[in-house]
């Protein structure tokens, strides 16, 4: 089955869901053309996304995604801290920054019963999620209006244990994808695979329909996708320098520069592996670093050194998420770039 | 421009030469199927390259390749051998080894005025590298009947530098391909870029023809890369079951097997990165050791535990070349998977 008609949308396109630099508006124009849009909850309080939700319900009748983390949150660890704070030392002094004045970030919270009380106000119909699935409690409360679920494989297991685990869809997602890799199964980075290796046969191993995801940046990569088996794509980076998102100044500027050619897996901003493209502190502490602690633990000792490098118009401290194809990135309204990748080539 | 037209051969399909795993019979089986088959010559002495030509040439008039690395051969280190030795001395010990007794292996050996001076008296239509390129002294060697240059690209870099130094056409090889990197202008592996976004960049970036390699292993695979901007692309795993490859026994039983959905990056077979199914030693040292000493002295250490081990049956020690897209292989003749993998899907 297509996408299309698994999810009654007009075009086999979902815009990927991505906390930080995206609300309401990018995912109301993508719904709007004919797309699945996605509206990021991980970094959402409850509040907040029953206001982001009210505006996407306000703006579309069209069906629309909202995606949220299923990670279990680890007790906070004040040995590994300390020594993150170490690892981050030699930067809060050339910024003459306190660590003792570091206030706990938003964080990154997983889905909860709170949240599907919220979401049932408002009936979303597709509720994706990211590293796995939650409980099965927690997936019984979406039974009140049966949405389509769907969630990411990075690994053929992956897949097959979603599959088991009654998703609708699954997302493969490729080597190649921006930000956070959805691996579940595993802590082995060596196990992740491309596209191009991951879509077929993941394709091959489950009966669901499957969703590519992974550098995939126009209407040859979707064709590309669909030969090698693909339902419909999820597409993120390319959506990033629309008027719509609210990917920052710096992040912008860095996407359309030749730094975005080079990306990296780095744990160094939350704690968990996720594609960005290769800065200062990537450089300097190596993109993935054992002092780094469990997700989402380690966003707090780095935000300061973020906002104040970004304050300087610096990206050198800050998370510039973005998979390894950004040639697809355009400063055009969403609903003419996804009109565009859903394009014949 | 197509590959068939550049080539002078049927069908867009290169075999991939593969070095350890085939001679001249699976290159003579894919030419005469209409692809263009490929002799790896970075293991062979300029006596053993001489026969395999000279068989290739009493059983096929088509087109062919002949493939070289062109690294440049590093001074030993007695140091570094040391430390390499000493990485591997619990497995010496278990097998009852005598370290001192370790002969020099064969090792690889760069392309050279000798191997051009061979290869003059058979004019292979192509002519391929890995690594880079030679010298332009040696390059110089083999316009007497010009054959077609090509070498494979890792980055856009690499593709635009391929370009520059004169190739007929550019190899983008994907992170997912079997084998060793092409990697020459960097040492970083986090450049390495998944086929699904290193294909469409790199063939945006040149005006030559792309050939596409990496997680390609059916016909939906080379009409996906097509679709992506590829002249042509190059196979190699699919190939190892063929009966005209020479893939050992332990070789063929992993690539038969589960094991083969996980590979890595290991620079312990030859001390440079290349991708092969996860094994015993890979997992012992990690697939990466800074121990290895360059390329290709890390090959005369592991070697004899590779021989015992496989004389047990085993591939504990063994370099498993194989890229993240198994699923291809078939214990069919090549000439028949030559032709399955160019039929319109």
């Amino acid at each position: 089955m297509k996408l299309p008609q698994l999810l009654g949308i007009d075009l086999p396109i979902i815009q990927a869901p991505m906390a930080g630099v995206q609300g309401s508006a990018l995912a109301v124009a993508v719904s709007n053309a004919g797309g699945l849009g996605s509206l990021p909850c991980a970094m959402l309080g409850l509040g907040a996304m029953r206001e982001e939700l009210a505006k996407i319900k306000a703006q579309t009748g069209k069906p629309f995604n909202v995606n949220f983390f299923c990670h279990t949150p680890p007790a906070p660890d004040a040995k590994r801290e300390a020594v993150w704070r170490a690892a981050l030392s030699p930067f809060y002094k050339k910024y003459g920054i306190d660590p003792g004045s570091i206030p706990a970030a938003p964080g990154r919270a997983p889905f909860s019963a709170e949240a599907a009380d919220v979401l049932a106000e408002f009936k979303p119909a597709v509720v994706s999620f990211h590293f796995g699935l939650p409980s099965k409690e927690l997936l019984a409360r979406l039974r009140a209006w049966r949405p389509k679920v769907i969630s990411s494989a990075t690994t053929v297991e992956e897949a097959l244990w979603l599959e088991a685990h009654g998703v609708d869809a699954v997302i493969a997602q490729g080597l190649e994808a921006g930000g956070h890799r959805g691996i579940f199964l595993s802590n082995d980075l060596s196990t992740q695979v491309g596209t191009f290796a991951l879509l077929p046969q993941i394709a091959r191993a489950v009966k669901l329909p499957v969703i590519a995801a992974g550098g995939i940046a126009d209407a040859q990569g979707v064709a590309a996708a669909m030969a090698l088996g693909a339902a419909g794509v999820q597409i993120g980076t390319a959506y990033m320098l629309c008027p719509e998102a609210t990917t920052s100044a710096v992040h912008r500027a860095a996407l359309k520069s030749e730094a975005a050619r080079h990306t990296a897996l780095t744990n160094l901003f939350t704690g968990r592996p996720a594609r960005g493209i290769m800065n200062h502190v990537m450089k300097e502490l190596g993109p993935i670093s054992s002092a780094a602690p469990e997700f989402p633990l380690a966003t707090s000792a780095i935000g300061p050194l973020r906002a104040r490098a970004e304050s300087e118009g610096s990206g050198d401290f800050s998370p510039l998420w973005c998979g390894q194809n950004a040639s697809g990135c355009k400063e055009v309204p969403a609903a003419q770039l996804t009109l565009e990748l859903a394009a014949n080539p």
